[in-house]
This record gives C-alpha cells, structure tokens and sequence, in this order.
C-alpha cells in the first residue's frame, strides 16, 4: 500500500528542484530509489558480506548479527553528517555502522571490501528489484490495456496512413497490436537485460589482491556474498564491474520509452480536430485551457513524449560513463546518481498511459467518415496490383493517370476505371474477392483483424497469465 | 544569508530521487528555481497584469492592490490541491488567488492572458534572475580565483604537454590563464544571452486575439505589463516565445559548463601519480579511500567532470523542444520543467571549482622534475627551426634522425648536435639569445610569462572591479 | 557556375557511403568543404605565411613567391600518397611543397609552424567563406521566399491550432511571418559568430616558442599573417584555438536547422489528409508511392525534418571537442573532420525548402473549412473575457458549463449564450467590435495581419536589400 | 581480395565531404554498404519477390528469370536518372527493371510489394552481411589479438590505478583481459541482435492488403519470399519494421565501439611521457609531429576515440527514428541512409585497433619503476585488512595516521608499522602469505595472472577456433 505523504511533506517536496521529486515522483519506487533507499541497500550489502564472514569462521555468527542488526538502523542522514566530516560516503557508512558495534565487531564491518564492492552491487540491486517490482508489473498493466483495446477494436474500420496521407484501410485494434508487439517485445528484453546487472567482490582493482589475503579460492567468497543477495558476481572486474549490462539494461528501457512516445505522438494527431478519431477521457470539472474553455487536449499524450524528450538522451551519459580510466577513474559517480530519475520518469509515463489508455474514447463514426473522405481513391492500389496480375503491361502508371483524371475532373475514380473500354478485358477476369474490393473498398483491409487477434493471443499466452 | 534547514527537512531531503534535490542542491537558488519559488514568479507576473490593468482604467487600483495582494500569499500546495481537480495548472493558480478576493475583484484576475503568458514570462525571468544573482557572481568568483592562481604561478616552468607527451615548456600560470580566458568570455557571452530572454503578452495563439478586444495598442500593454518585470517582449510569438533565446541561454550554460570540465580533466591528469604537479587540498580527517589509506584522490574534479557528463547532453532536449507544432503543442512542458536542474548542477559545480582551485596544491618540484625528463629532445624544436631560418635545406628530418640517435645511443640531443662537423657553418651564425636556448631549454618558454599577464590583466579589468 | 560533374564521376559518387557525397551533396560548397578544398585552404594558409616572412626579411619575396606557387599547384592525392609514408598529415603537405621549389626556399616552407597553427586557421577561414559565400546568401534566399509568402497570406484567414486543437483564428500570413522572425533573427546571429571564429600562429603549445626565437613581437607577426586572411587571432591559445568560438557557430547551425524542422513539421501536419490546407507543389510525372498513385506525400518536408534528425546530435560530439587535455589531446582531429558534412547537410535543407517553399500551394478554401468546423465554440474565449471585464464574477466557469451544455445538445454556443436571460445586463454594455467578432468570430484574428506586415517590412529592411 | 582503386578514382574520391568516403573508408564494406551496394541489395529483394511468385504460379518460371536478370544489370547511376524524373526512389527502379525486360514480363515486376517490403528488407540483408561478413570477423581478429597480448602480458607486473593514483598492483595481462572480456561478451551480444534483423512483405499498411488479394495466405508468401534471403518476417509491421531491433543492434554497435574507446583511453594515458608504460609502434619514416621531431604521439588511441565521439552521438538519431507516425511517416527516411557511415567508422576503428594492439610496445621496465614509486603505501591496504581481520579495533584509522606520518615523515610505512610496538601483538599472527606481501608488495596482485588466464581460455574456446 502506498504511503499517504503528511502535509508537511508535501510542502517541503514543492521547496525542490526536480520535477522527479514532486510533480513525477512515484511513491512505490521509494524503496528502491531514494536515496534513503540506497543506504538501506547498501547495508544490505555489508550485512551479506558479514554473513559470509561468518560462514568462513573469520568472525563469530554473534558477530555477523551484531553488525547486521546495527546496520539496518542506520539512516542517511547519519551517513551524510559524517561525510561531511570525513569526504567519503562508503567509508562515512562504515564508520556509522561501527560506531553502533561493540569493539569486538568493529573490525568486521567492511572488512576486505573496497567502495564499490558495496555500491555497484547495491545499484545492480536496487535496480534489479525496482525493476522486477514496479516496472515490469506496470507494463504488464500497460500490455494488458492494450491487448483490451486492440482486441476491443480488432473490427473497427480506420483509414491506414502513410506521410500523414491516407493510404490503405486497415482497423484500429490492428494499429494498437503493433503497440501490444513492441511493448511485449520490450518486456521480455528488459527483463533478460536484469540478469547481466551482477555484483562484484572483487576489491579496489578488481584482482582480489584484499581478499586473497585471507581466503583461497576469493572468487567462491564473493560467488557466496552475492548469492545471499541473488546476485551473480561479475565475470571480471576492475574496481567497478564492466559497464555493458547497464549501458544495455538503460538502452531498453529508453527504447521502450520510445514506444510509449510513439504511441503518444500517434494519439495526439488523431485526437487533432479535423481528424479526432480518439479523445483523453475528460473530467467533470476538468479544464482545457485557462482561457479557451472549449479546449480538449491530448495533454497526457503529450506530456509522456516531453518526458521521453527530457530523458532520452540520458543515454549518452551512459554511454560516456562506460569509458573509465585504468582500473577506474570516477567521472561517472555522480552521473550514475542520476539513473534514478530515469526509472521514476519512465514509471511515472507508464502509470500516466495506463490511465489514459484504459480510458482513451474511440469515435468510429469520425474514424468511419474520415476513411469516406478518400474512399474513391482508395481503390487505386488494388485495382493497379490486380491490373497488374492479370498482365497489364503498365498498370501502375495507368491507375496513376486516371487518378489524377479523377482528382481534376471530380469524377468516382471506381466509375473512371470500371467503364473505360480498354479494361473490359482485364475487368472480366476479376475474382469476387476482388471485385467486391473495388466496388466497397472498406473491405480492403487485408488481414488486419486477424493480425490483430494473432498478435494480442499471442501476448496474452506469453505475458499474462 | 543561508538559510540552515531543520533536521526534519534534512530527512525528507533524503527521501528524495534526484541528487540535484539533496548531494547537489544550492540553497542560494531555491527562490528561484524550485517548484515554490515558480510560483512566486507566475505570481508576481498576475500582479504586474492587474497593476497595468488599473493603469489602463480597466479595473480601480484597489482591485488591484486586492489582488496583488491575495496572489503574494498563495503557496504551491495550494495550487497543487486545486490543480488535483481540475488538472491544468495555471486555471489552478487563478482559482486559488479568486478565492482570496472579493467578488469586485475576480473578474480581473488573469483578465485577458492565456497560461503561457504567465509561464513563459515567469520562467524567463526566474532563468534571468537566477543567473544574474547567483549563476554569474559565483562565475565571477571563480574567475578571480583563476585569475590570482594564473598570476602568482606565472613564472612557474612546467612542461607544456600535447597527446599526452611533452612538447615544448610554458609556465603554469599560462596554462591557467587559457582559462581565464575562456571562462572570462562565457561571462560575457552568457549575460549577452540574458537580454534576449523575453516574456509575452499576446494571448493564446499569439495574435493579440483577446487584448485586443479591449486595447487599441495591444503590443504597448504587453510592454506596459513586461517592462514592469523589467523584461523586453518577444518581437513575435505563438502561444510560446521563439525557442532561440532560450537556446542559446542553455548553450552557452552548456559551453561554460565544459570549460570547468576541461580544467577538471587537466588538473585530474595533473594529479597522476607518476606526474604530481597539482594536488587538491586535502583535509585533516579526510579519507581517500575506504580501504586504501594512502589514496589522494582527484574526486573534486571527478566530480565536476561526472556532472558535465550528467547534463551535458540535456542541450539536445532544448533543440528537440524548439520544434512546437502549429501555434504550439504541449510536448515542451514537463521537459522544460526539468531546465532548473541544469542550471542547479552547474552553480553546484562552480563552487566545488572555487573551492578547489583557491586552495590547489602546486608542486613546483614536480614540475621541475618533470620538465628535466626530456629537458634534452626539447631543444629539436628550436634547433631544427633555427637550422632551417639559417637556410639549412633538410633542417626537420636532419633534427628528426639525430633525435632518434639520441634515443637509440642514450647520448645528449644537444652534444649529438652540436658536435656534428656538417653543422658547424650554421651553428656559427646562432644569435645570443638562440644560443642560450639551445644550451637551457628551460628558457624556451616564449612569451608564456607575458600572456599571462597579458590576459589576466585585460579580465580583470574586463570583469573584476 | 555550377560545374556539371561527368558521368564517370557520378558512378564513383554512387559507390560512396556517405549520402552527403551523392544524395545531398552540395556542388557550390565543394571549393570550402571537400579534402581537395581543405588543402587548398592549408596551402592558402602556408602562402600567407611565407609572404608575411618576406615581409620581416626572414626569406626573399622571390623564395616567397616561389614557395606561393608551388603550394598552390599541389593536390590532395599526393599528400595523401607522402602521408602513407610518414603518417603525418601536415609534414606530407609541407614534404609535398619542399620537393617543388629549389634547394634555396626548402627551409622556409612551414617555417616556426606548427600543423594546427595551418589546420585551425585554415578551417576557421574555410567554415567563414562557406557560410558567407554559401550559406547565408542561401539563408537570405529563404527568408525572401518566406517574407512573400507571409506577405501574400497576411489575410487568409486559418484557426489557429495549439495541441492539435483548434484554438482562435489567426492569420496563414502571420503563422509563416513567426518563421520569418525566427529565421531572420538566425541569420544575424550566424553572422556574428563568424567574427570570433580565429586564425592562430602560436605554435606547438601557444606560448610563441618557435617565432619568439626570431621575432621580438611574435604577436604582431601572427596579426600579419593573419590578416592576410581577413582573421583575426586568438586572444590565447594553446596548440589549438580554444573552443568555444565553433561550439557557438554550430550551435547557431543547428537551432537554426531546428527552424527548418520546425517549419517542416508545421507543413507536413497542414498537409494531412483531413487538414489539406498547404501541399507540396507536384510534377507532372512525380510518382507518390511505389503503389498507391493517389498519394501525395510531403516528401521535401520529412526529407529536412529527418536531415535535423541525423545531424542536431552531432552538437554533441563539438561539445566532447570542447575538452582537449592540456596544451591539447589529438582526440578531436577526425572528429572534427565530420562538420563539414553538417554544413553542407544544412545547406541542402535550406535549399530544398527554398524550392519546396516557393511553389507551396495554400488551399484557402480549405482553411475556410476547417476554420468553420468550430467556430460556434471559438467565441467561447472572447465571451469569457468579456463578461470578465465586464464584471462578472465567474465568467470562465460559466462559459465552461455553456461550451459543455453546447457540445452536448447541440445547440449554438452563441445563441445559448446570447439568449441566457441571466446575461442580459452584461450583453447590453457590449462595444460595436466586441459584439461584432461575437456574431463573427472569423473578425477574432486580434492584430494578426498588422503583426504579419510589421515583422515582414522589419526584416525586409534589415536583411534584403 | 581488396580492389585498388585506380588513380582517377582516388582523385574523386578526395573530392568529397565525408571522411567516411576517402579517410576511413573501407574497401571490404562497399559490396554492402554504398549506395550501388545498396541498389544491388533492393535488386536482389526484388527479384525473390519473383522468384516466389512463379512458384505460386502468379508467374512463370521464365518470366521471374528474365526479371532477375535483368535487375542484375542495374546501375546505381540509371537509377538516379530516373528518379530525378518521377521523384521516387523505387518506383524509380522498378521503371528501370521494367524498361529492361519484355512487356509479358512487366506486370510481375515488384508486383503486390510497397516501396518499404523493399527498402526494409534490404536493410535488414545488408546490415546482417556486413556485419557477418566483416565486423564480426574484424572484432574476432581483435579478440584474438587482445587474448594473446593478455596472455603474454599475464605475469607483467603493473601498479592498479583508480583516479589515476596508484592503488594496488595486477598484472598487464589482467588489465588486458578486462577488454578481451568486454569485447568478447559485446560479439555475442551483436551477433544476437542480427537474428531479429527482419524482413517484411506486409504492404503499404502493413496489413497485407494487396497481397491478399491473390494469396490466402499472405504471411505465408512473406515468410516465403525472405526466406530466400534467410531472413524472417517481422512479427507485425506497419509500412515499415518495428524500429527497436534496428535500435538494439546499433546500441549494440555503439556500446562495442565504446570499448574500443575506452581501450584507447587506458593506452593513451600509459604512453603518457611520465608513466611510458606502453607505445605504439613507430614505422621508420614516421614523423611524430611537424614541428616536435622527438614527439611520439598516441595517434592511433586518439584517432580510434576521436571517431567514437563522432559517431555515439548517433544513437540518439536511432531513437528518435524510432518514433513514426500512424503507420509511417518518411522522416526516417534519410537519416536512415547515413548508418552505413557508423558501420564503416566502427569497422576502420577495429581494424586501427588491430594493427596498433598487435605491434603494441609494453616497456616492463617503465611498469616497473612506477609500480616502485609508492611500492612503500601500497602496503597501507592489506595491513589495514590484515590488521582488522586479527580484530585491531581500529585498523584503517590507525593505518590511515601510519601514511600520514609516513608521507610526512619521509620514513617507510612499513618500517614505522612493523617496528610500533602497540601491534607486536597482532604482527606475531601473521599468516607466513600475509607476512610476505608485507614485505614484498609486488606479491601483493591477488589473483590477476589467474584471471588473466582464465577469462583468455574462456573466450578463445568461446569465439576462436
């Protein structure tokens, strides 16, 4: 259940900078993503190395639940008092961690561990989790609204089109399918990408020269640390592990922003005036504009493609970070600590999505007469193709000339053809499919609800179950 | 005066997603750039309408005062509660500063203006203000600790480096005052980009639709009202400003902002252990690693270079917001909210500059030490082109193969050269000063001292008074 | 005059791989932007040089001349084949003039240079020429097209549209002028960045070093050399003029090609199908689609909103450009050899909606149409507004609640509003204007065309001459 | 085997704009990625198409030979002519095809296909060749290398940095290995994306319209149609592919090319004059700097992280791609044409990396003499850890004092250590491995060899066989 945030909170949340903190912000992802949260994560990686410490008997179990016990009550702003102190957070942690420790336990604490040891595994965590938690069950949310309208609207007629023309008929639950792919395309992508977010134990270079100290076999240590948080360790590391699964876990995610952009961008047009064969469902007391009241804008649409415009390239940041110097230099720790924002931005458009979607008003009658508007013309590509097929030598430049005969002349480009002379020969030849086409072109919709139902069964199988 | 936060603020802060509103925050900006302090900007841009309009006789001075009044003490969370209902902001914010006043009164509250009149005013003006106030005397400062560190380290030898390898020598403060330089003309530029930060008065799709129902001269209100606000209007504008000024304005934040990365990357580079010619102060109970004791880590300028990266790539969401539909669409909205941040992070980053660069460390020693490397190859340069002036016909791949001699013999470029018979003719004609330079390379400074002085002197007169 | 390339180098010009070399190539801007034009440009640089050592009688005008002419006669496949040898771009050119002029000028080739002190002023003098000699008379070109139509449709009335949504009327004429501005107001700043972008002959790490050893103001010969150039130097430099000079030139390109997108976007969304208020002029034999002949896709408009596309991100790598280390790192060398393409990838753009803009065909009639869609509710903003001045306590909400009662029944928003008994007092104060653009809001076009005919007159003015 | 160009066309070809066409381009890549290649791709599209047609007996087998044949003789430059004509790019070709074959044969050409079915799909073929075909095989020659340099390099001693200062040692190999990780993981991961690298017959819409006016089965004919060019059909598809398996490959590439970046970063900073670790391989006549004869510069890292700059930002241009209208707009359409460039600069970054890693210089004596600099503090770490694991209450406070003193002192850190007589105690528990990195730091590399070894046998069994 979500927190309901006091009054106070709320004031103080407006006294902030990012929007990611009071106008975006998503309550669920807190735990995950805050940076309180990430105190909490990363002693929940100093408590799983002091387990393991305690399993290879280098301190007592007494010891390791000493420790344990004290590290999770340790808040961020205690950590952050002593780095000021001090100029480090990791160790600014330790030291907090020991302060609430008996002498006999404060060795143990970090012991062997080098910074990022604890922070890149925390990330991997916190993402791991924040994605597997929250994420992926809002975009399963998404997919199923989705696969709903789709399957809703498999029948329903809608012109297809092409350069913002009309092209080829085609029915909406068919254009929401494509959403309903590539969405569940991405879920499936995104959700193999967590299993390269690893950890590490390796140390301050990655050769486990600290470790190595005390222990054997030093990769089993860490193969065992990771495995109380599951997680699995890097395959090599230096002080930090390689940047690829990130760099390609934030790439899936921008690119499944892409589609809820795409999708926005395809709504917003079609809710545009002359056209408006969709609408944002409207609130009672809800207003367009503060001066237009007849105003209904797609402001959801709209605002979900400026938040995939404010994030996106984020991913260049990503890409820069995956060059560090030697065994690292640390040019992109202040940098990582933006990704947070990334996955709240990203959350908080799906949740807006989920509204908007499960709430979108279709108008097939605006959708029926804006594919009257061309119908005539419509007819142009089949009867071209079927021409064609039955051998004529120059079809598509004869349906283009007396296209443009029929654009000029006003006259039913369908009359044009079916009573010119020459064609009689052709026409004769014509299946009952295909004569049907030419004279009601709204059944030229090809195999669009089949498709539709196709794809949303298949998504359906795969995602929900 | 810095206000000091209270504990329970400090908390909440904690509990937040972006570092901008925690590790990063500037409290000097909050009344400008937070959520709250926006709203004390659309406010204040209310009041400048109403007061213009009591100038104009459209409503009494009291109205005006009432409302002027009533809007000064609206808070955001107001606003926030009331947009919960209705869902769009700005109607939000008139609805609560109506509720304020008596019935005489409401009617003129926002009379005549469309949202983005308000916001776009508010928002160039709050960009303007944080960047007159804060943004530039922090560049300032920063440009006297630039120009005080170029000045006392003019004379200092340092070996002046290209790819990474020892070229030809200069003086340290030469190289810092390529800074001062640069950063001395993004001052410039940046206050230059300011006067072109206009607000709008032109209604909702920019014609003047709805003032001039009422004014014969809707431009001169518009500038009435503006002029209150101490702002220009926009030559011409849809529901929006032109997006150019505000481009530029954040190019040229952006420009500045890879100026302190540069010197990030070079001071960083400096600090190397093997090179050691600049350190950053370190405190008394600072720890440098939290498991290698020894470290003195660059992190101040890690950290700047880290932010550059973070927000570097944001300029590509202003040129993707530069493209607004027809009389706009909405799509630049949560995007453009996230501008703040930027402007956050790069006064955050000018400080952590002050403060490093005012007590960074010069090891003159090192220098030294590091310029006598190769204090003997560095005297090619001069020699070939002397050789050459002196009419010598191969002088670059005579120099070229004895330098390699060198290398390969282990014996001294200079004896090599001067010894060889075949150059006697030319060594003849050397003058005084080309003599000694061959002999010392630690005089082949050119004029570095001298622009040094130079240029420091002209932003100090320039900038600093 | 355009040189028409032969028909052997058209096949080689489609075995490229860049578009930029047959797609959009750019002939006019071959002498600036092409390997063989840069050359030349490094040995119009080299010449300079030379003539200005005549001068100081370090050499004979007779060698000056000689090297001069030598320089000029070299082309960049033989530099190409010297660099294969020695793997130096700069040396190979200096190799290639030394071993065409006598045993006597040998030396005095590229004397005191060093390569950048060449290849930055050669590019800033190539960037300068092409935009002004290029560039900006194309840029000019447009803005005249634009300025006539504006001023050709300052009355043709068009609803002016915010969020796809109808909002209130403006004019066609002044929807284009915002373009107008916009572009104009470019222009002016692209030429002012041409003023900082400098020459440099401040050798291998910008102290002077090598001239210092010949010349008592070293300074003052670089302001020779260059000025035969008509550049200006650098106030400071290292091995590489400093940045910031080109990141705002291409910073200027790029928003200015966001123009273009702009406008681009604007028309492809007029040309909708349903919309179908502006159209690309279309050949007699242009094929729409491979098969769908009665298409008419804006093709020119995607065309330069998908060149924005490809080139905007590449103000990114200028940025990255930004940062060299120390007296400079060679990592923005190759990088750097990319911007031409950007120039040239502009120019195209420009010249395509040079052409695309002058032969747009403007469907008044279905301006009209689209305008009377709505226009019972368009009055909804000017009632509102003036029952508000008018006194009356509640006016946006009440004519909230009418527009929705009229949408729901039906009926005309004007007559429900003008036969409300409960508006009575308020209608009878109505002025002549306000009660005319009541019964007529198509007059609701506030100062449109007069704002149209002032930015038009206003640029003409400045620009065209 | 390479064709080399004659000499007229290397004087063309330096007539050009992009780098990518004289430069760095490589000759291996044209047969897939030039614009005659990519004609050739379409022709080969194309005549499937027929192929499959005469095996549904829509055609005969003669007929589909004649049209296949005849599109094999097409040039890139007759295509052209024609589109200057009719302004369409396919339609252009099939006129071509067309003119060339009899008039039985005319119908069938590109019969029931859109312009899309083509251009998509030829993508998709020569996207997957080319990187089958060279890249994949260019990255396992650089895998190969790399293994083998981290073999050989396995036992090198070297000092670990982070932040640039020295931290703990590793080995040479070890740190080589890293890359060899990277890079092996990154060809799995982009040999992966080519599988989704689809095709389409899907129509103008995407929903098969004119295919099923003669198939029954049109996904059938599809499916049929690509696997004659062993590709698969997308699932769904609009006028075009879904953009996100385009987007993951070239994420996949540009995450690749971020290795080779970074790779070149480390190597660049280690030829550094004061650390001169590493070298690049130096020809005979090689100049290193027009001016500097003893200069040997990193150009090869420079040049491999230069083109990095110029083309990650590229992505960002694949992102917004992926954002089309409804069932398409075009504005994909010619920033599309300019990814053969990113694969030509990412496969000519490869092949620099391969003949610079391969002759790479690793000078062991420089490796180390740093690794000596501070062998003295790199005890600092495992005395701390050692310390505390024999439960010293305060071990890296305690150690942290020891190096202060140390550096201030100018004593050895271990001499202070072992001869304090507060630890006499714990230093009589040392483990005899314990004791002798205490005395001996170089021992101090964990288990770098180790690793070394057994990531270089995992990825030569994985990939070289």
């Amino acid at each position: 259940m979500r927190k309901i945030p006091t009054e106070q909170e709320d004031k103080n949340r407006l006294d902030e900078f990012s929007p990611t903190d009071f106008r975006y912000a998503v309550d669920d992802l807190k735990p995950y993503l805050t940076e309180e949260a990430f105190i909490r994560y990363k002693v929940r990686v100093e408590s799983a190395l002091v387990k393991v410490l305690a399993k290879y008997k280098i301190c007592s179990k007494g010891i390791a639940e000493e420790i344990s016990k004290a590290a999770n009550s340790v808040i961020a702003r205690d950590v952050y008092e002593e780095e000021k102190r001090i100029h480090h957070d990791i160790r600014a942690l330790v030291n907090v961690i020991r302060n609430k420790v008996s002498d006999k336990a404060k060795p143990f604490v970090h012991l062997a561990a080098t910074s990022y040891d604890i922070v890149d595994t925390a990330n991997s965590l916190r993402f791991k989790e924040a994605t597997e938690n929250v994420l992926i069950p809002d975009m399963l949310k998404l997919e199923r609204v989705w696969i709903d309208l789709a399957v809703r609207e498999k029948n329903t007629l809608q012109i297809g089109r092409t350069h913002g023309q009309h092209a080829e008929p085609i029915t909406f639950g068919f254009a929401v399918s494509l959403y309903v792919h590539r969405w569940g395309e991405r879920i499936i992508k995104l959700r193999d990408t967590l299993d390269n977010l690893t950890g590490k134990f390796s140390g301050a270079v990655g050769a486990y020269n600290a470790s190595s100290l005390f222990f054997n076999d030093p990769e089993k240590l860490e193969k065992d640390i990771l495995s109380e948080l599951c997680l699995k360790p890097a395959e090599i590391s230096t002080q930090i592990i390689p940047p690829e699964p990130l760099s390609d876990f934030i790439h899936t995610l921008v690119s499944s922003f892409s589609v809820l952009a795409n999708f926005s961008d395809d709504m917003r047009h079609l809710q545009r005036s002359e056209i408006a064969e969709v609408g944002e469902a409207f609130e009672e007391e809800q207003v367009g504009s503060s001066t237009m009241p007849q105003k209904r804008n797609p402001i959801n649409f709209e605002n979900v493609k400026s938040m995939w415009k404010a994030f996106m390239p984020r991913m260049l940041t990503v890409y820069m970070d995956g060059i560090s110097e030697h065994q690292r230099d640390l040019t992109n720790s202040c940098s990582q600590r933006y990704l947070p924002e990334l996955l709240v931005a990203f959350d908080s458009s799906i949740r807006r999505m989920i509204n908007v979607s499960s709430r979108l008003k279709v108008d097939k009658k605006n959708m029926l007469k804006n594919f009257k508007l061309n119908e005539d013309k419509i007819v142009a590509e089949p009867l071209y193709i079927i021409l064609a097929a039955l051998g004529h030598p120059d079809a598509h430049e004869y349906v283009r000339q007396k296209t443009r005969d029929s654009i000029t002349s006003g006259k039913s480009l369908t009359r044009i053809v079916l009573s010119d002379p020459a064609l009689k020969s052709y026409l004769s030849k014509l299946k009952p499919l295909q004569k049907d086409i030419i004279s009601n072109p709204s059944q030229y919709t090809g195999i669009a609800a089949k498709k539709a139902e196709k794809i949303t069964s298949f998504w359906k199988k795969r995602l929900i179950t």
